[in-house]
């Protein structure tokens, strides 16, 4: 990946067709369709301190910026106005 | 459980279908119909002082994100905007 | 009571069909209809400083979410943005 | 008067049908039907320095929040949003 | 004048059907009907250290609250937000 | 020039039917009339540092406020809203 | 290039009818069209430390203000609303 988020900002991979996350988290239908989603975190602003590469996040339904790099779709998502929480281990 | 929320929020689990909560407080009808209701904390981010898992919150209606993990339905709450008070035993 | 405000919140009883408070104010027909209304605190945070239980608080018209505990008709009121005085004795 | 106004608010008695205050300042017709009005304070919150009660507070037209207190029609002022100035002696 | 602005206000007068202010300046007529125009300050709050007595300030059209003292029609104006500018001699 | 802008602001002499400003660069047909425009600085508060008179402003479409002085067009633009920067020689 | 940025804000040139940027990165058909795109930052002001001319980054579909000089589109940004991030080689 060859980019860096600025200001409190993080790039999220949205998943695709799948059910399971690579942590193993089982997401049920309604959740990636009408809830708020879950994304995994391939690149911090060096200022998020609460967000790591690799956490999987949770956000609003409808937040942030979708961004298309080398042909795959990632998300943008301010760490303080989009993302609830995160899932954890 | 295995979401932290993050900032000033804390996540609930929306009581369904009883009329009484865990820890013995009645809720009348119209209360979880037609006004703000009442929601069992889960979890908090370290950053929540004045609540903790397990008390009872009352939110202002319509407040919150709503959440569905391992098809339960949770809320997420802003602290400071969407809860209105904590239910004291 | 079992219900702890939070924030800047207060907890009021919206006096229901008298012409005459607890503390003998004369309440006008007008006054409770169409104008800023008055209820008595029955619950207030640790923050406020300048409303204590058992004042009258006089409220914009409008203001504040109103809560049902009990059976019993309340009134969640912001301190700074919905309270316009207290009634001294 | 039993009014104690909070934050940086006032009560003001609002003229009725005289064309002269108290302090023997004459209003225009158009000043109290058109124009921003005039009124007496008769409370202040303790945090309101420029403003004493007696004098004369000219306020924009609609602002504040009308009260009526024992049959009497007041308004609630914000000194610092509300009140364009004093009338001086 | 017997008028004490507050806050960040100045009271000025607004001229009336003349070309030319009393310091001179030379009003042009679309200046006073379609642009933002000038008035002659008579009182400022003492908070407001750019603007003086008798100084002409020019501010933006539809600024400001009108008053009416002594048959007198007066402006109101905020020396943050309302004023552009000073007419200098 | 006898107009001293104030606060963050400055006034800039809106150029007329020339396609070369006096510091020699040309503009463009359709940079007047349709993107955002360019003036030259004839006065400055004095808390602007950026700027300075004689700079060329690029500012936004339908940016500050028209003016009027002596039969001369300017605007009175905010150096921190309206002016995205300044032509350097 | 004559132009200095005021604020936060860059000058960025606008990419035309290209698939490939000058550092060699690969733009797909729909990011240029429907997603936030790309641009070469060609001028910063003096208070943009995370952003350097040359390098290419992404900004919100629709920020910014667009900007012609000598005949060549441009955009001006501002750094902390505007751009997403920043394409790293």
């Amino acid at each position: 990946m060859n980019f860096k988020p600025l200001g409190n900002r993080i790039l999220a991979k949205i998943p695709e067709e799948k059910k399971q996350t690579s942590s193993g988290i089982f997401l049920p239908d309604n959740a990636s369709k009408e809830k708020p989603t879950q994304a995994e975190v391939v690149a911090v602003s060096c200022s998020c301190e609460d967000i790591k590469v690799g956490d999987i996040v949770v956000y609003a339904k409808y937040a942030g910026t979708s961004l298309t790099l080398d042909d795959v779709d990632y998300l943008v998502l301010d760490t303080e106005k989009d993302i609830l929480g995160v899932i954890t281990k």
